[in-house]
C-alpha cells in the first residue's frame, strides 16, 4: 500500500466516531431515509446536517427526537469505561462479509422506496446498522463465514438447554462461530457450550453492552467477552425493550450463515429470528422434539412450512452440512433476477451485465475502479483508483458483494470470475 | 339385479374357496408369473393346472414346493373351527378399493415381466394377494376409504407408545379405521388405542391367525377381533417369519391411505412399510421425537429425504389433513403418465385416452359395458353387459379403477366423469 492512501488519520477516525456515536443514538428505530441518506453523503456530513436540522423531511422526522439531545462524546466516554468500542463500516473489522445480504435487501428496499413505496416490512427495515457497539477479544469481521446463528425459548426445557449446549460445543469445536442473544434458556446454553469448547461465540445484545440483561447474566457477558464478542446495535445505557429484540433479531439472523432453531414455542421470538433468516436468504434449521412439547412446536411448524421450510437437524454434522459454506448462503441472498437467470440457465455474463446496469454512478465508478481480473485491492487503493471518496468506497463494496460482482480476498476486494 | 345375474350359487363359492384356499397355500412368495396365471384363467382354472403339474415352467418353479401337499380342505376346516373366513375377490368385502393401487403396482410389473424384466423388486412383488384370511365383525371391503396404517417399533419408548395410542384413539373417534401389525410396543398401542375409543382397528399378522404371535397378544388379538379385524394372506397353522413381515407390510401400506411412523429407529422394519407406501404412492407421515432417541432417528431421517419426504405430522388433526380424503391418495398411485398429464395441464379428455390406450382387450371391454355416464352397475351386471366372465370382470375393475377411468358408487360402479 502507498503511503498516500494510509489509513485514516487519527484526527479522521475520531471525527468518524463521533458521527458514528451520533447517528448509532439517534437512529432508531432502523429507518431507510437516515441510512439512504448517510449512504449518499457519507458519515460526517449526514451527522452534521442532522444535528443542524438540515437533513430533509423524511430524515429529520425520524431522527427530531433526540437529534439535539445525543450527545456522542458521552456515549464514547462510556463505552471506552466499560471496554466497548464503536464500530462504523469505515473499520476493519466491520462486519462487510456478514452484512452482504442485509446490504442486499436494503437495496432492495431503497428500489421500492423510490418507487414510492412508503410501508415499512412487518419485521422491521432489513438494512444494516449504521454503527455497532463492541466489546471483546474476537474479530467481527471473520464472522458470517463459519457461523451460526442458534435461538430458541428462554423458558426452555431441559431438552432443549442440552441440545443448545451439546450442538454449540461440537460446533465450536470444529471452529463454527456460534451466535445467540444474551436470554435464560436457550441462549444461554448456547453460549456456554461454545465457550466450553474453547471457541468463540457472539452475544448479540437488544440493549447497551454496559448493562447485561438479564442482570443475572452478567457473569455470561464477561465470560463472552473474554473469548468471544458482545455486540450491540444500541450505544451504552440503553435498556432492552420490545422494539429492540425484534431489532436486534436481524443481527442474530445477519451474522449466521444458517440459524438453528432449537426449541420456540408457537409465539417465540426465535421464530422472528427465522424469518428474517429466511428474508436474508439464509437457510433456516430446526430441532424437533417431542410433540408433546410446546417449546418445540414452533419448531415443527418452521419444518411444515409450505413455503422456505425449516430443515429438519438432528446432529452437528448435519448443521454443518448446511451451513459448512458461507459461500453458499450469500449466494442464495442475491438478487432475486440474478437467482432466476441461474434457474432459466441465463449465462453468467448476462446476470453480470443485469447486476452491473442495476448500479447507480457512483457504485459503478468504485467497480470500475478494480485493477482488471487478477489483483485485489484494499479500500484506500480502491479510493485512489476509482477517484471516489473513502466513504464511498466503503457503501459500495458490500453492494457490489451482494450482487456477486466481487469478492472478499486475503488482502481486500477482487472482480469476481464471470461464472459460465 | 335380475335373476339371471345373482350370486355365486353355493356349489360355486365352495369351488372357489378351494381354490383360493389352494392358491394361497402355494403362493409363497408372493409371484408375479402366478398373479398373471390366475388373472388370466380365473382361480379355478389356475388352482387345477397349478395341481396337476400343468402350469407354465415359470409357475410352475414358485409353486412346485407345495403343489401337492397344500390341501386346501383341512385349511379350510382349520379356519373355521378358529372363526376365520377366506376371501377371494369374487367376495363381496374383497377390498377392492384398499388394493386399486397394488393392482396399478401389479399391471405395472406385468408391463415390465412383458418387457422381459425378471428381476424381483427389493421390498417383494407390489401385487394384490390371491386371497386373504379374515376373522372379525368388520367389513374388510370399506377398508382403506379413512384408514391410516400406524406403524413403529417393536422396542418402543413410553413416548411412542403413549402417541401410537392417543393418535389412534382420537382417529379411532373421527371412524377412521386404524391398521396395524400385532408384534408388541406400537403396534400393539395403536390397536389399543382405537379399541379403547369404541373404533375399528384392523391387525394384519404375518402368520396364520390360528397362531397370535407373539404369543402373549392372544388377548389383543381376540379384543380385535371383536371390534374390528384381523387379516393374514397366509393360512392357518403358518408360523411367523421374516420373509413373511416384510410381505405382510405391503398390505399395511396398502390398507392405509396413509402410513404414519409413529416411532422407528435407523433400521426397522417401519421403515420398510413406509417404503411400501411410497411404492403405492400413498403419504408417509412421521412423529418427531427427541434427537437423543434412537427410537425417533428413523421418523427423522423419513422427514429429511430428498426425495417424497415424509410429512412431519404433530397431531390427530394434521394426520386427518393428509388422509381425509382416501380419493386423493388413491389419485397419487395412478399411473406415472397420467400424473405427468395432470402436471403439465393437459386436458382431462387426453389423460382419459391415453389410460383407455393402456388397456388390454379383456379390460376395454369390461370398459365398454358401462351402461354411460349416469347408472352405476354392479359386477355381475357387468359381466352380462360386456360379455366377460365374472372373474374378469372382478379382476379388471380395480384396473379401471385405479387409472381413474370408473369410481366406486354406492351400488357398484360407474364411469368417473372426465375433469377438465
Amino acid at each position: 500500500m502507498s503511503a498516500a492512501h494510509a489509513s485514516p488519520t487519527a484526527a479522521e477516525r475520531e471525527q468518524l466516531q463521533l458521527a458514528g456515536a451520533y447517528l448509532s443514538r439517534v437512529a432508531e428505530p432502523a429507518s431507510l431515509p437516515l441510512w439512504m441518506f448517510v449512504q449518499r453523503h457519507g458519515y460526517l456530513a449526514a451527522a452534521a446536517a442532522v444535528r443542524a436540522g438540515e437533513a430533509p423531511a423524511e430524515v429529520a422526522s425520524c431522527t427530531e427526537a433526540r437529534r439535539t439531545a445525543a450527545d456522542p462524546e458521552v456515549d464514547l466516554q462510556a463505552a471506552q469505561r466499560n471496554g466497548i468500542r464503536l464500530l462504523t463500516p469505515a473499520d476493519e473489522d466491520w462486519p462487510h462479509f456478514a452484512f452482504a445480504a442485509l446490504q442486499a435487501t436494503a437495496q432492495r428496499r431503497v428500489a421500492q422506496w423510490q418507487a414510492g413505496v412508503r410501508a415499512r416490512p412487518e419485521r422491521g427495515e432489513p438494512i444494516p446498522p449504521l454503527a455497532l457497539w463492541v466489546r471483546g477479544a474476537g474479530d467481527l469481521g471473520a464472522v458470517g463465514f463459519h457461523s451460526v446463528a442458534v435461538v430458541g425459548s428462554r423458558a426452555a426445557t431441559a431438552y432443549g438447554e442440552h441440545i443448545a449446549s451439546e450442538f454449540s460445543y461440537g460446533l465450536a469445536q470444529r471452529d463454527v462461530v456460534i451466535v445467540s442473544g444474551g436470554a435464560y434458556g436457550i441462549d444461554a446454553a448456547a453460549h456456554r457450550g461454545a465457550l466450553a469448547a474453547g471457541g468463540c461465540s457472539v452475544l448479540v445484545s437488544a440493549g447497551g453492552l454496559d448493562r447485561p440483561y438479564p442482570s443475572g447474566h452478567r457473569h455470561l457477558y464477561d465470560r463472552t467477552a473474554e473469548q468471544g464478542l458482545l455486540v450491540s446495535e444500541r450505544p451504552p445505557g440503553s435498556a432492552p425493550h420490545r422494539q429492540r429484540f425484534l431489532s436486534r433479531n436481524r443481527l442474530i439472523a445477519a451474522f449466521g450463515a444458517a440459524t438453528l432453531v432449537v426449541e420456540a414455542a408457537h409465539r417465540s421470538g426465535a421464530l422472528n429470528s427465522a424469518g428474517h433468516a429466511r428474508d436474508l436468504g439464509r437457510p433456516v434449521l430446526a430441532v424437533p422434539g417431542p410433540v408433546t412439547s410446546a417449546m418445540s412446536a414452533g419448531c415443527h411448524r418452521l419444518i411444515q412450512r409450505d413455503e422456505e421450510p425449516a430443515r429438519l437437524v438432528t446432529s452437528v454434522a448435519e448443521v454443518l452440512a448446511y451451513c459448512g459454506s458461507a459461500e453458499l448462503s450469500t449466494e442464495l441472498s442475491a438478487e432475486p433476477e440474478a437467482e432466476a437467470d441461474r434457474a432459466s440457465g441465463a449465462s453468467g455474463q448476462a446476470s453480470w451485465q443485469r447486476a452491473y446496469d442495476s448500479l447507480d454512478a457512483v457504485d459503478r465508478s468504485v467497480l470500475d475502479g478494480f485493477p482488471g481480473r487478477r489483483g485485489s485491492v484494499t479500500e484506500a487503493e480502491l479510493s485512489r483508483l476509482s477517484g471516489q471518496p473513502i466513504s464511498q468506497v466503503i457503501a459500495a463494496l458490500p453492494v457490489l458483494q451482494s450482487l456477486g460482482l466481487i469478492t472478499v480476498a486475503r488482502e481486500g476486494y477482487r472482480l469476481a470470475s464471470v461464472a459460465s
